[in-house]
């Protein structure tokens, strides 16, 4: 038993830091608030080096929950060097950067009348249908601006986008020049707007065009990390594009509410993408099981105070 | 009290059916045992009016669980007009359909020697990875007879891929004429494949060319239901080409192991689909939470009972 | 690969019973459906052979919810030699027995109104107050007739209810002679009768008076068995009986839906308990994530079709 | 929507101290991590006046991941007036108090190799056999200087053992003079050793003699609030207590990882909870679900701080 590391008993006082309550749940070491420590200490790692490329991955309706202020300031502080999102997270991003709001409604509520009321739920957030009209205008105004028979990929497209806005994911991306890519943009607001301006204009957007440049940025990474906001396509995606290399995720992190048993990958364990080759063997990797609305600010607001 | 039915003592035999095993779920009528039963109901009605146009999702790790071969027999027997799929259940799919298979494993082993035995593993699913190196000859050759110069929609590839396919999904959705929808389809073995292909061959796949025939095919329907096997992006997809339309879908059945407290939209109940107008306000909807592998083989069985 | 199984693709038919429906998930094989196949087969081991002594645990609202029938039933048949079960449990099953009824509601619901229409909830089970008067009637005279100044075990007292009723877990138990123990009796409806028939009688409840029996069934099993619905005090009363003898459980099966990840007991794997000797190194286990209401009626009934 | 509130996008900075983080969750509002900012406003309530009666109730293994060291702090700080908790973590409570630890393991393990080591596993966290012979050591003697022939309540009997520790929830509760009921003590390592000593001694442990504390503890409370970690017994032990008076509690907090749909006490929400008159109708209430190695720290630091 010596070399074992005993399991220490928290106590927390008023007035405590995050840093110091992350090397309480550190001390104590076990479950999710043990894993949750390990994620900080990784995080970490992933910030203070340079020569790390940093994956983010971003699943989950995030941004409506009021999580997008930190990925917008992770890629304004140079902590993300390639996002990977889903087409509904970018959606809501836009809605907040032009204006609009999603508001903290409840889950106990009759949908009906949500519906006569024209307010949109997602779970406890309310958001009302003019946000839609408001968001239409606006993208039908930014798509106008892209030359006709063109061919772009849909990280042009949405650097586009970003570049007509001030504040948020996208804006901030495309100000410091990160590429977002989103392979299934169609599914989700963003495509609906684009497809309707398609009706009346000749644009192509080409779906296998990103590749080349995020498996091309794997390839290049000296030592390459993920931090996986839920599961869906962006953490496939980002683990997928490292499959092309030789090497794997040196640092791996997922903040995930599924689990593991029901076979699916936005649940599956980071150990299980050893066997593929997608993370490395003696890659630094954990899961933190639970609501990244609680873990991620926790993680990244500690994982900031080791720099 | 006296309209409200009474919760009915379970009582099961040897050798009863399922049809009646879910009759008893149905009498019992609680949790997520009546949940199913109700769901069995839906599906019955979806599937007995020629009058219903069907969509179906497929998300999650499926086709390496065994659960392709009810896809593809739903699809051969008339009962999916389209579905929607990850690129992941294709790609295993397309795996099933060239002679190799997927093995019964276990979770409980060491990834790092799984590794380095080239098996890959899905939760306690093998996957060796020979199976890759067929896999790639088969698709490498398939796409060399899709002309130069050509500019396709992702569901044409697919269908493209169905024809040179004898058994499967893929194969069963080419022959029949039924179209597969995938939006993020560069997020696969596939997508991976096909990038592989265009290094050294100009074919461009339309992002958005698709759209138009599934929101076309919610316009055209007279009545439209869902099937939801797990979340991401086929849940949304088929819901919100629905959105485009004055109308929602009047039946929906989602199966999933997702929760909905955490706001992703794979847990989030069709409930909360009617604010969004994604299914009607009266429409007949049920989620029934837990594993796909044990929820699908149980309501299809009792459904098609009831043709 | 030559020694590993397929998976193979699952196929299903209208009127398939439901030992064909488990032979079909047992040939998938994969994630809890997998499992359930092969719970049914360890079930069936527990009830094939009469040197078994079989231990069943029933924690979760399982009788609210309509499986009370079929643990009454698996009295009846002799598949249970011990029962262990929570207060709750065991209230509803008197409740039931004395002509009063759950009724199919909804979660979907405002539970203040409830409260004013005299009406309890059980997630989407009704239960109105009405039956509690009944039931304090029907506790008190039952009480009445125990013997002043007596000390009793908990065994005891809910055979001497059983012996008072017709129909359920208890009266089965009674009829049989199947021991029931409910070490938390104090928390449940029946205590807080028993509670309130104290406040004027003198009778004692010894605590601990049924562990000798409990342990001494342990000792004196050739070979045992557990098989676990939920997790709480029942399950872990049954193993850390066993802790007690230089052997543990031959077989064991847990149905449950909680995570091992949150550390409790409920949640934990079975692998687990090996680690402590609950069950035996080779022992065959195995959990079945998911919700009793569905994976119970069906493992029985396949279980019950193997002999 | 002129009086709904926007979410706000969150914003964080290393050196943010908790009670900010729970701001900016509070601001964010939605989901688990809205809901965990509800949960320190309502705890911060139940600490800020004398008048109001706190139950506390303590499931699932926090004692071997370093959560009784919180709970030890506020039974120190007058912050609990009476707990109920399952036995185990009493037991747990028990060897850290005199002088074993739990140790830091990991989940990926084997479990029949542990077993050789003599390693008792929780989760991710081992436990020497050799902690449980001093246990036994110690227990019996404890249980030596229990007068024979006696009858005592599991309270007592707690009490009895709280007062040979120095450090840790038993001995901080009898020092205080809090009461801490256990209505399943049986249901542990301290009730086998009770059972044990036993065998040769004449004690008798009168489940019911607790009940009446507990119900007066409920009637004579001016205000009531509970503080629920897991479900359990310990969540409706508190819960039902409340139902023998006219009133309900004033305010609830339940940390929960359970879902409710499965239908069991531990995962059903505190809405539930109204329809039965547990809570008042008015009451202030929340569910975090999630790890409460996490939501735990977080809530009693944050809400400390706001007295």
């Amino acid at each position: 038993m010596e070399c074992m590391i005993p399991v220490k008993q928290a106590h927390v006082h008023p007035g405590i830091t995050v840093e110091d309550l992350v090397r309480v749940m550190e001390k104590a070491g076990a479950y999710n608030g043990g894993a949750l420590s390990r994620a900080v200490e990784i995080v970490g790692k992933m910030y203070k080096s340079r020569d790390i490329t940093r994956f983010f991955g971003l699943a989950g309706a995030m941004v409506p929950a009021g999580m997008g202020g930190i990925v917008t300031d992770l890629i304004d502080s140079g902590h993300i060097d390639i996002l990977v999102s889903t087409g509904a997270n970018l959606t809501h991003d836009v809605i907040e950067a032009i204006g609009c709001s999603h508001y903290r409604g409840t889950e106990r509520c009759n949908d009906v009348e949500l519906r006569h009321d024209e307010i949109n739920r997602i779970y406890d957030v309310f958001l009302p249908n003019e946000s839609f009209i408001k968001f239409e205008e606006f993208m039908q105004d930014v798509f106008s601006s892209i030359p006709e028979n063109s061919v772009i990929s849909i990280s042009e497209l949405l650097s586009h986008i970003g570049r007509h806005l001030d504040t948020g994911i996208l804006a901030a991306a495309a100000r410091k020049g990160i590429p977002v890519f989103c392979p299934a943009i169609q599914d989700s607001m963003i495509g609906l707007q684009f497809w309707l301006y398609r009706q009346t204009h000749k644009i192509t957007v080409d779906a296998f065009a990103d590749m080349t440049q995020i498996i091309d940025r794997c390839f290049s990474a000296q030592c390459a990390s993920a931090l996986l906001i839920g599961g869906g396509v962006p953490k496939n995606f980002i683990l997928q594009s490292m499959l092309m290399t030789p090497k794997g995720f040196t640092y791996a992190v997922q903040l995930t509410g599924d689990r593991p048993d029901l076979g699916g990958l936005s649940g599956a364990t980071l150990d299980e993408a050893r066997s593929w080759g997608k993370v490395d063997e003696d890659a630094q990797t954990v899961t933190v099981y639970g609501d990244a609305t609680i873990t991620l600010p926790l993680i990244i607001s500690a994982a900031l105070g080791r720099l």
